[in-house]
C-alpha cells in the first residue's frame, strides 16, 4: 500500500505540473516575478526603455531591459519616449546622454554609468557608456540590482572591468568531444555551420555578456590544425558574427606545427622566414573574414604538443613570431606557461617558473603569458603560482579551470569562487608585501599593456549548460572575478543564488556554497596533498597508482607516503620549489612550523606522528579531515532537503540526486584513501573512527573505464 | 541603411517573443490549442477523466489525457467522477468497464477499444483494454484523433498491434558516442546512473509509448561486454524501472565473446558447457534485478564482431545457446542476419541469404532473426531482402534505419515512411503471389511465434531529439509501421504533421514529405546505384573510391562503371543474386527489360547508350535524375518558404536553414557524380545540362574528416 501511495504522489504531480518545468536553461537570467513590493518599486522606475541610437548592441541592451523588467514586474514595458520612470540608454552620441555630462571619461570602452537623473524634465534612470558594449553591461547591471532585490532608486553606479581579457577557453575538439567536459558535447555544431545558426549560440553569448566575458577560445589547447583551414574559418566567421553584438571576440587555439600539417612546409621553426610568412598569410586570411578576430591561444612544448622547443627556440621566439603576424590586425597571442618537459627530471612544480621567469621582458607587446592559478594543475588546493609577481615586465593572465576535472565532475557541488578568491588574495610579496595575485593581474606592466583572466569552460550541450545547476555558479563567478579580481566570493554567490533560485532561497544556498570547496579538499586531498586521482579520467581515488609512464604523473610521486611519513619536500632539503616564491614566503613555506597546515604536505615530507595544531598526530588529523569532508557533504544534503518546496521541483530533485551521488563518492574517496594510507603507514585506524569497510585492495581493483572527459 | 533595417527587424523580434520558443522538444505531443470549434467539440466529450484501478500505467494514461485535453481545449480538466462527457478508462478489473462487455477477447495484452458508451446512465467515452498498457495506447489514440481534428463523437475504434516486438535499436556506446548518430550524444548518462533519474528518460519512454514502441536495445550492436558487468546492470535496472510503466522493456546488445572478456573464460564457444553456464548465470543475475528484462540483440561474425563462427559453429548454435539461458525467464534473442564474411569473395548482396536460408527451422523458439530491409545496408533504395519469405519456419523481424546514415544525416529532409512502405508492400511471391514483406512479418510462423520490427534509433541529446524537426517524423513513422506494417505512409505523415506543426500546416508539409525520399535517391544514387559514399562517415559523394581494404567496401565495387557501361550484374551471367528471390521475381529482376528502372543498375551492368523508357540514353537519364533530385530540393525550399508565418518562427528558421544546407549538398552530390561518371564513361555532358563547375579531381580532393557519426 505504501508503494501505491508513492505512485499516486509521483504521478499525481503530473496533473498540475506546468508543461515545462524549470530545467536550468535560463541560468541566472530567469527574470521570474519579484515579490510584490519589489516588483512595484521596479515597475515605477522602469516604465519604458528609451534609446536614440541605432546600434545592434544598444538594441540588445534595450531588448534585455524589456525582457527582464517585463518578467520581473509582470507588467508589459516597451520601447518608448522619455517619461517619468523611463530608462534612457546610450552613449554620448545621443544628445540626451551627452547633455548629462556623466563621468564617462575614465571608463574606457567597457565601463558604464547607471544613474538616476533628470532628462527632458522627467526623473529617469540613465544607463550610459562610451561604447555600446558598456551600455549593454550597464543594462545587465541594472537588471542584476532589480533581480537581487537591490533598490534601483537614487542610483549612482560607476564601474569598469579591471581586466581587459575576460576569456573562456573551450577545450572542445572539432568532433565535438570536450576534453574534461562533463556537460555534453561542444556547443559548436561544426557539421551544420555555417548553414545553421543555432539560437543557442546567441543564448551563450548573452549569458557571457551578462557577466562581462568578452572573449572565447573556441577549440581545445590540444589543437587540431584543421581549425585554421578555410572551411573552418567560414564556420568561425559565422559564430563571430553572432557573438559580435554581445561584445565577444573569437579566438582559436593554434597548433604550432600547423605550417607543416596544413601548410605543406617541412618545418614550423619560428625563425624560418617561410614559417613566419605562412602565419602572416594565415592571419591575413582570417582577418579578411573576421576583422575583429581576437588572436591565438597556444599550448606549446607541453604534454606532447609541438612548439618552438622542437627547434631549440625559446617560448618567446615562438610567441613573438605569431604575434608579429597578428599585430597589424590588432590580434594577440596568449601563450600558456603550463609546460613540463619530458627530458627534465626536475620537480614538476618547478618547471613553468624555471622556463618562463628567465624570459621576462622578452615577449612582444601583443603577447600575454597565461599562467595557471597553481603550479601543478587545477588541484583542489594549491599555493598560488610563483610566476605571479616574478615576471614584472611581462603581461600575465591567470588561467583557472571552471570545469571540475579534479573536483568530482558535474555531480559534486563545489563552488569555486572561494578557491579563486583564495588565490587572488594571496600575497605575492612581489615587489612588496601586500601585492596580491589580483594586483599582479590588474596592474598593467606598462600603460596599455594586456591584462586578463581565462577560465576553462564547463559549458556543453546539456540543457542546464554546465552539467549541473550548481556548476552554473562557477561560470558566473568566473565572469564576475574576471571583471573584478577583488570581488567577494560570498557576494557573488549571493547574487547568483538570488537570480538563479530566487531571493528567498538565496541565503541557505550561499551557506552551502561557501563551505563546499573546503569539503571537497577534505574528502579528496587534505593538508596539501594533491593529484591522488585514478588514471586518465581523474574520476575517483588512486593514491596507490605508480605505474604511469612518467614519474610525475603518478600519485605516489606527489604524496611520497611511506612507513615513516608523507608529503613532498619542496624545501631546500628537497626540490626547493619554495625558493621560487618571494624570500619571505620561501622561508615561511619552508618552515614546517610556519607553513599553513592546509599546505603542509605540499611543501614538506613529515612524520605520521607529527603533532598538529589540533593536538592530533598527522595521521589522526588526516583521517579526521577525510571524515570531516564526508560529514560536510552529509550536512549539505540535509541543508538541501530543507529547500524542498522553496525551489522548483525539477531543479530540486536534480540537486538532491546529485548530492546523493556526491555523498557516495566522498565516502569512496575517504574509505579508499584511509585504507591505502593505513596500509602504507602501518598505522591503525584511530580510535572512534569508522574503519573503511574494505581493505585497500578492494578500492585498487575498482575500474571506471567509461568515466567521461578523457579519451572519447 | 538596409543593414540597419535588418537589425531592427531581427532584434525587434526579441521584444515580443515568448520566453521560450518552440524548439521541437515536445515532438508530436505538443497539445497546443485546437481551432475553436474543434476545441469545444473535444471539451464536451472530455469533461473529466475517470479511472477505478490503481495501476501506474493507468495513472499515466489518465495524466496524459488530462494534459492533452487541457492543452488542446484550453479548459482545465481533472480526474473526477462519471458525468456527461467523461472519459472512463481501465481494464475489466474495473466493474464499470466489465459491465460494458466490450470486444476485448481478441485484443491481446496491447490492444484496446475506444468507444462512445453509456456508463452510470451518462454518455461517456470509454478507453478499455485487457491490460493497463492497452489503456495507455488507447488514451494516446484518443488524443491523436483529437489532435488531428478527427471527431471523438460516436467512436468505435478497436485496434491491436500486428507485430509483437516494436523495437528501437540504439547504436549507443558506453562513452555516450552514438555510432551513426546525428542528434547529439546518447541519452543514457551512464556516469550519473543509477543516482540520477534524468526526467528525459521519462519523456523518451512517453514518446515511444505514444506510437506503440515497446522495447529498446540500449547499446550498440558493436557492443562492449562491459554492459553486462554488475555496475552497468544496476544502471540498466534504473532505466528499466523508469520505462516499465510505459510498457517498454529493455534489451541489451550482448557481445558474443563476453565470457572471455569479462568472464575469465578461455573460450566463447557456444557448445562449451562452461560458456553456456556463464551465460545462464549472467541471465539469472540480470533477471534477479530486472524481472521483465527483454533479452539480447546479437551482431555476430559480421564486420569483425566475434561469434559462433569463430569456433566453426553456426549462427543457430550461437543463438540457441543464448536462448536457452534466457528461456526460463521469458527472454528472447534477436540475432542479426547482417553478416558478410572476410574470407568470402561472394557478392556481398548474397551473403546473408547464403548463410541464413539453410538454417531455417534450426533456431530455438525464443530466437528471432533480424533482417535488414535490403540486402546491402540501408541504402537510399534497395530491393527488399530476399530472406523475407525464404525462412518460413523461422521468425524474422525487419530492421530499418531511422537514423539517416546514408541519406544526408540530420540536415536533409527525407521522410522514410515511403521507403519503408515500399519495402513492406513488396511482393515476395513466397509462398505465393501477393505475400508482401508485411505479410511475412506479421504472420507468425507458428501460433504464438515471435514477430517484430526494429528501427535503428535517430535519438540523441539534441533538444529536438532527432537532430532535426523532420527527422522526428521518421521516429514516429517507424512506430506506426511497427504497430501496423500495412499502415499508409501518407496518412502517417498527415497525422504527424498535424500533431507536430498544427492541422493548418499539415497538407503542404505532407506534400513535401511524400516526394522527399525520391529526391534523395535522385540526387545521390538513382536507377539502382548504391553505396557511392565517401569513406567512413558516409558524408558526401565518393563514387571514385577504390582504395579500401575490402573490395566490397569500395563504391567502384558497387557501381562497376567503365568506358562502356555501369551497374552490377546480379543476373545469371553475373553474381546471380537475383536467384535468391522467388523464381518469378528472379526472372523479372534478371531481365533488363522487365526490371523496374529504379533498380536497373542494382541488377544489371548496361551500356551508357542503353535506351530508357523516357527515350533518353542511360547516361542522359542518369544526369537527368541527378538534376531532378536537385530541382526537387529547390522546390522543397520554395514550398517551405511559403510556410513562413504559418508555423512558429523558431522551427521555421531551423528547417529553412537545413533545407539550404540540403540544397547545397544535393548540388555537391549531383556535380561530383556527374563529373566523375562523365570522366569514367567518356561521355560529354548532355546538351542543355549545366556542366559541373569543377572537374572530378576537385570533388575527389574534398575531405571532411570531422563529419559526425563515425569514429569519435
Amino acid at each position: 500500500m505504501l508503494k501505491w501511495l508513492g505512485w499516486i504522489v509521483l504521478v499525481g504531480g503530473l496533473w498540475t505540473a506546468p508543461a515545462r518545468a524549470e530545467d536550468g536553461y535560463d541560468l541566472w537570467l530567469r527574470y521570474r516575478p519579484l515579490p510584490t513590493a519589489q516588483a512595484s518599486a521596479v515597475a515605477e522606475r522602469a516604465t519604458s526603455v528609451v534609446r536614440d541610437e541605432m546600434d545592434p548592441t544598444i538594441e540588445l541592451a534595450a531588448a534585455e531591459l524589456v525582457r527582464g523588467i517585463t518578467g520581473l514586474t509582470g507588467r508589459a514595458v516597451a520601447a518608448g519616449n522619455v517619461a517619468t520612470g523611463a530608462i534612457v540608454i546610450g552613449t554620448a552620441r545621443s544628445a540626451r546622454i551627452a547633455a548629462l555630462r556623466l563621468p564617462l571619461a575614465g571608463l574606457g570602452d567597457e565601463g558604464f554609468v547607471v544613474r538616476s537623473a533628470t532628462v527632458d524634465g522627467k526623473p529617469v534612470t540613465v544607463v550610459a557608456a562610451n561604447r555600446p558594449i558598456g551600455v549593454l553591461y550597464g543594462a545587465f547591471r541594472l537588471l542584476r540590482m532589480a533581480q537581487t532585490g537591490g533598490s534601483i532608486d537614487n542610483l549612482s553606479v560607476v564601474d569598469r572591468p579591471k581586466l581587459g581579457l575576460r576569456m573562456l577557453n573551450h577545450w572542445d575538439n572539432l568532433d565535438r568531444y570536450v576534453e574534461r567536459g562533463y556537460a555534453g558535447r561542444s556547443l559548436w555544431d561544426w557539421q551544420k555551420l555555417p548553414g545553421f545558426s543555432d539560437p543557442r549560440y546567441t543564448d551563450y553569448a548573452r549569458a557571457n555578456a551578462s557577466v562581462g566575458i568578452n572573449g572565447t577560445v573556441l577549440n581545445n589547447v590540444n589543437a587540431s590544425a584543421d581549425i585554421l583551414k578555410p572551411e573552418f574559418l567560414g564556420k568561425i566567421e559565422k559564430l563571430a558574427g553572432m557573438f559580435r553584438p554581445w561584445g565577444i571576440k573569437v579566438y582559436v587555439s593554434a597548433r604550432f606545427s600547423a605550417p607543416i600539417e596544413i601548410g605543406g612546409l617541412k618545418t614550423a621553426d619560428p625563425l624560418d622566414p617561410q614559417v613566419a610568412a605562412w602565419w602572416k598569410a594565415k592571419a591575413d586570411e582570417i582577418y579578411a573574414r573576421i576583422p575583429d578576430f581576437g588572436g591565438f591561444l597556444v599550448k606549446a612544448n607541453s604534454e606532447g604538443q609541438p612548439g618552438p622547443g622542437d627547434y631549440k627556440r625559446s617560448h618567446a621566439d615562438g610567441a613573438n613570431m605569431l604575434a608579429r603576424a597578428l599585430k597589424p590586425h590588432g590580434g594577440i597571442v596568449m601563450w600558456r606557461a603550463f609546460v613540463y618537459a619530458n627530458e627534465k627530471p626536475e620537480d614538476r612544480v618547478r618547471q613553468a617558473y624555471s622556463e618562463f621567469a628567465p624570459l621576462d621582458g622578452k615577449f612582444a607587446d601583443n603577447v600575454i603569458v597565461q599562467v595557471k592559478n597553481g603550479p601543478i594543475d587545477f588541484q583542489p588546493r594549491e599555493p598560488f603560482h610563483p610566476l605571479f609577481g616574478a615576471m614584472p615586465r611581462t603581461p600575465l593572465m591567470m588561467e583557472v579551470q571552471i570545469t571540475k576535472e579534479y573536483m568530482g565532475f558535474a555531480t559534486h557541488l563545489v563552488y569555486l569562487g572561494t578557491l579563486w578568491q583564495e588565490v587572488l588574495r594571496s600575497d605575492t610579496y612581489r615587489p612588496r608585501k601586500g601585492t596580491t595575485v589580483a594586483d599582479v593581474l590588474d596592474t598593467p606592466v606598462r600603460p596599455g599593456a594586456l591584462t586578463g583572466m581565462a577560465g576553462v569552460s564547463n559549458i556543453g550541450t546539456d540543457r542546464n549548460w554546465s552539467g549541473s545547476q550548481f556548476d552554473q555558479a562557477n561560470w558566473y563567478a568566473f565572469g564576475r572575478l574576471a571583471w573584478n579580481p577583488d570581488g567577494d566570493a560570498r557576494e557573488i554567490a549571493r547574487d547568483w543564488a538570488a537570480m538563479t533560485w530566487g531571493q528567498a532561497a538565496a541565503e541557505p544556498i550561499v551557506a552551502m556554497m561557501m563551505r563546499s570547496h573546503e569539503a571537497v579538499v577534505d574528502y579528496m586531498m587534505p593538508l596539501g596533498l594533491n593529484h591522488l586521482f585514478a588514471t586518465g579520467h581523474h574520476y575517483g581515488p588512486g593514491p596507490w597508482v605508480d605505474d604511469l609512464a612518467r614519474e610525475d604523473w603518478n600519485p605516489v610521486y606527489f604524496h611520497k607516503a611511506d612507513r615513516n611519513g608523507i608529503g613532498f619536500d619542496r624545501t631546500p632539503s628537497g626540490s626547493n620549489a619554495a625558493a621560487q616564491y618571494a624570500p619571505v614566503l620561501a622561508r615561511k613555506f619552508s618552515d614546517p612550523k610556519a607553513v599553513p597546515e592546509n599546505l603542509l604536505l605540499w611543501f614538506h615530507h613529515v612524520s605520521w606522528d607529527r603533532r598538529m595544531a589540533s593536538g592530533r598526530t598527522l595521521w589522526e588529523e588526516l583521517v579526521a579531515k577525510y571524515d570531516r569532508g564526508v560529514a560536510e557533504v552529509t550536512a549539505m544534503q540535509a541543508h538541501w532537503a530543507a529547500m524542498e518546496g522553496k525551489v522548483d521541483a525539477g531543479r530540486f530533485a536534480e540537486v538532491n540526486q546529485f548530492l546523493a551521488i556526491q555523498r557516495q563518492e566522498a565516502q569512496w574517496w575517504r574509505d579508499a584513501c584511509i585504507a591505502y594510507f593505513a596500509e602504507v603507514s602501518g598505522r591503525p585506524i584511530p580510535a572512534g573512527v569508522t574503519p573503511p569497510p574494505h581493505p585497500a585492495s578492494y578500492y585498487k581493483a575498482i575500474r571506471t573505464p567509461w568515466a567521461p572527459g578523457n579519451g572519447k
